[in-house]
């Protein structure tokens, strides 16, 4: 070996080591040449699992996927030039999702930045803001000092990743040709040996300021935004009893399923149907709020606190940049909800208002169980769908309707059922290899619910399955392109409507399916929806289409909407 | 109308007659619900010609081949959130490309940032060195200064994009709801008329630098990087046959087609191949070299300046960041090309070395042309493509192999046959959408010849062609996966080439094709091809997809490589 080799050999193995020593033991690659001595480095480690996919826009998601599914860092690897550039819209999302995605773009050596050299952009800090930390790394040499210095930047990228609020970060490694590596080598022994984080722990101050609003308020609720399915869902119905609290659940929370039947009452999963009468919110107005998790999705929910404005909105949230599109937080809690759960118990009896709460969400459920007659209407399949999910399985979702669906649709249940969306920034980008990447990480059965402009927007999310295991079964509610614009006041302008929000593609999915090998079944009817869903999987990749109609979506739901403000408005008259 | 909807209307309207009088008449929109105002405004006005692509990412090398066709600047509007981030690629791709792409991301107000509001992310310079500037714009407000502050800002945005060196700019636009504007409105007159940019003109200085050192040279080349197609051939050539130096004209200049029959000798088009033998590189020493353009594509040619390090290195490049990837420069010209070929005229004799390059050039052209017994390698499908091709037509090209191949094979012909490939960053991504791009944009006959990683990278190109009207025929080689890889020194090591580099994903298009309604063809002959070519195309997208060997092309290459070395080694002895 000459020196260069020994140095960029020493150089990767030992970052490579760092990588998996700091938790982040999976890697996604993306092929191209700069990035060769890491991918050879990962490649040939036994303890890094790789993955390889040739679209970056679409592997970071994957990662990303993966990281909400294991909890831990995972890392993304690609050559220099716009490889680097397609990783982030998956970036923006894992910023605002809080995920530590380990970001790593090759780089060409600084003779050959700005000089017109092939595949070299400015990847200094290209990231900008939408990344925790961002670091160009000195070049490979058989030097200590650099080993040393590298190794202790490397930890620390890692710590400032898993530190509250998580997110990503972004190493730049410059390499020099030539790129191989000596794959005999094993990696220096390294002086430094771990890093901790200690617990973002409960204060007696927060005691006081959480024991006394409690005590003091008559309508409390408790509100439940995305949760990580790790949560001690026993430990939060324990606290949630004590109260004996309404607890309006995002279905993010993950609370909806797994429900302790002592807890079933206070367990709120129709809030967003129910919040759509003026005269139901009206009533319920609450005085105080403890929110965990981030806003939920329901624009009624939000709408109801925003003109409530509760005295006390205690926000909980590990992040000095507390989450509050409404303005309305009089406490922000820095804090793990974890440890309120375990260290706060305040005892209180059910009120009148809880048990309103109870009264109307039953109502509001057995309005919704009743057979509506629009036949093409999503939020029937959606229904089907949630009822025939088999126990021990995850729902990726998909941004836009399919989430607002969920929402509405998704009763809870005794079933094992986790949901997934990204909701960092509700992009309809990425989901489908979102879910891939969470399949992967948890190995559980995975169904995805997408909508058809998000599933072609990543229809080469699919493109894993051709070089790595998958199993995902894909169901894609085709309404033809931008159905939740339906919803909005834009679409009363019939002028450009369906060109400039519509924007109907007119495609039909099963040619994909063909060239991805995949299962497929189009379906238009609840009953052949059903009979899909209860057909046994027999390929890697499933797709069930389900064909909608916007118009059947918007007059369902509305006419649901109104049946429901009915019943519930005579409640505590 | 209320206080808001009128402020907002002016706004939106001034904001697109200031585009449109700046030169930007073309706007491709994604669809999105916080960009409603522009893009209402875009569609309503009847110099504004819009187009509509769901997929960000695509959209956005669909402006890109939108302001290559036109060298008109050109419009992207999305709304907030990750749609921006999906338009990182082509803005990296037309800042090195120098192109002047205007980027408009709609934004949430002051008061929906950063506090977990949906669809919001920290838009503001989100593209970091990418673009040549960027702005966060007021809010719309019915206010005479906000208005002029806002279009002065808005042309003087535009003016930085059209600047030498031309490149993207971007424009933040917060909207606060409600997002409609009436329909009715006119645009509010302004008081501003024209932005005139002078011309970058040789001076005094610039004539002495380059009469003398043509003066005093004995051996000078000319090399001629990639030109816009608007370039004045006639001009050029008048230049170059007063000098009766070589001419090494890189496929991207545009100069190895409507050669002028007495130039023809001139026109170097064999230099990738000439100069892979060291004998015949080291016989060709120039002293003096002037440089158009940026660096060209062949690796054998950078290798060969490098190593003989000619005395006098003139490159000519009108921005100050000249691209040089050795570092041979001895003068810089910053002014622009034609003024050079229209005020610098110095007759020469032509020298025994001009000669020399002459027959080496045929020597090489006629070992090219004779028939080659590796029919499945991918130089036989490119020369096949090229003898096709009709006159008036234009080809865009892919990065990797589909451009090397063009360099090798693309010999100098009569017809008028215009080349287009994205060489600002070389990547592989966005291919297909800047291909329509182009052909939208110039209406002409239109090839794309493209890998099929890259084909598979921007498949989501083709949505488009459900949108707007399309007509585009590609020859999609299948090598499939990473065919260029195998050049490279990666190749050698067996263990994880497949793996990291080949990626081979077993795929073939028919069933894209299926989807998109395509004329599909599938050949693995050059008969085949040849016999595909020459049949009309009678959809909007045609697909040829053409089946190659890697190993075939591996070993084609050299072969032909050896044979002309082994022939122009004797040249001048």
């Amino acid at each position: 070996m000459n020196d260069h080799e020994t140095g960029l050999t020493s150089y990767v193995l030992r970052l490579t080591d760092t990588l998996i020593r700091q938790g982040a033991k999976r890697a996604v690659i993306s092929p191209g040449s700069r990035s060769t001595p890491l991918a050879y480095a990962f490649m040939n480690s036994k303890d890094m699992q790789t993955y390889m996919h040739t679209d970056e826009r679409s592997a970071a998601f994957y990662a990303l996927g993966l990281v909400k599914a294991t909890g831990q860092p995972v890392v993304l690897l690609c050559t220099s030039g716009t490889a680097a550039s397609n990783y982030h819209p998956a970036i923006t999302e894992a910023f605002y999702a809080r995920l530590p995605l380990i970001v790593i773009t090759a780089d060409r050596p600084h003779e050959l930045r700005e000089v017109g050299a092939p595949q070299a952009i400015d990847q200094i800090r290209m990231f900008g803001e939408h990344v925790k930390d961002s670091v160009d790394f000195p070049m490979p040499e058989n030097r200590e000092d650099i080993l040393r210095y590298m190794e202790q930047r490397a930890v620390r990228l890692l710590s400032v990743a898993k530190t509250a609020p998580q997110g990503p970060v972004h190493l730049n490694v410059p390499f020099r040709e030539p790129l191989l590596i000596d794959l005999q080598a094993t990696a220096p022994v390294s002086r430094f040996q771990q890093q901790l984080v200690g617990d973002l722990a409960v204060t007696e101050e927060m005691k006081t300021v959480l024991e006394t609003s409690i005590t003091q308020s008559k309508k409390g609720i408790l509100v439940m935004g995305e949760q990580a399915t790790t949560l001690d869902k026993e430990r939060f119905w324990e606290f949630a009893k004590a109260l004996q609290w309404p607890v309006l659940c995002d279905p993010l929370s993950n609370l909806r399923s797994q429900v302790p039947t002592d807890c079933d009452d206070l367990c709120i999963d129709q809030y967003d149907a129910l919040l759509k009468s003026e005269v139901f919110a009206e009533k319920m107005r609450p005085d105080c709020v403890i929110r965990f998790g981030p806003q939920p999705i329901s624009k009624p929910l939000l709408l109801f606190l925003k003109k409530t404005c509760p005295e006390t909105y205690i926000v909980v949230d590990d992040s000095p940049n507390y989450r509050d599109p409404i303005g309305l937080t009089t406490h922000h809690l820095q804090v793990s909800a974890a440890s309120i759960w375990q260290q706060i118990s305040v005892p209180c009896e059910r009120t009148e208002y809880t048990k309103q709460w109870t009264e109307a969400n039953q109502i509001s459920t057995d309005v919704m169980n009743e057979d509506q007659h629009f036949h093409q209407d999503e939020g029937h399949f959606v229904r089907q769908f949630i009822v025939n999910l088999p126990d021990h399985s995850d729902v990726v979702c998909s941004s836009s309707m399919p989430i607002r669906d969920l929402d509405t649709h998704f009763q809870k249940t005794n079933r094992d059922i986790s949901l997934f969306c990204n909701r960092g920034t509700n992009g309809i980008d990425g989901v489908v290899s979102t879910a891939l990447g969470i399949q992967e990480g948890r190995k559980r059965k995975t169904y995805l619910l997408i909508g058809d402009l998000a599933f072609l927007h990543d229809v080469n999310g699919l493109i894993i399955s051709r070089l790595q295991q998958t199993d995902l079964t894909i169901v894609l509610i085709n309404n033809n392109g931008g159905g939740i614009f339906s919803y909005l006041p834009q679409a009363s302008i019939e002028h450009y409507y369906e060109q400039l929000f519509g924007t109907p593609t007119n495609l039909t999915f099963h040619h994909i399916a063909a060239m991805y090998e995949a299962q497929y079944d189009a379906v238009d009817t609840t009953l052949a929806f059903e009979q899909a869903m209860q057909t046994d999987k027999t390929a890697n990749l499933r797709i069930i289409e389900v064909a909608t109609v916007r118009a059947d979506n918007v007059e369902a739901h509305r006419s649901v909407w109104r049946e429901i403000a009915k019943r519930v408005e005579r409640i505590g008259d």
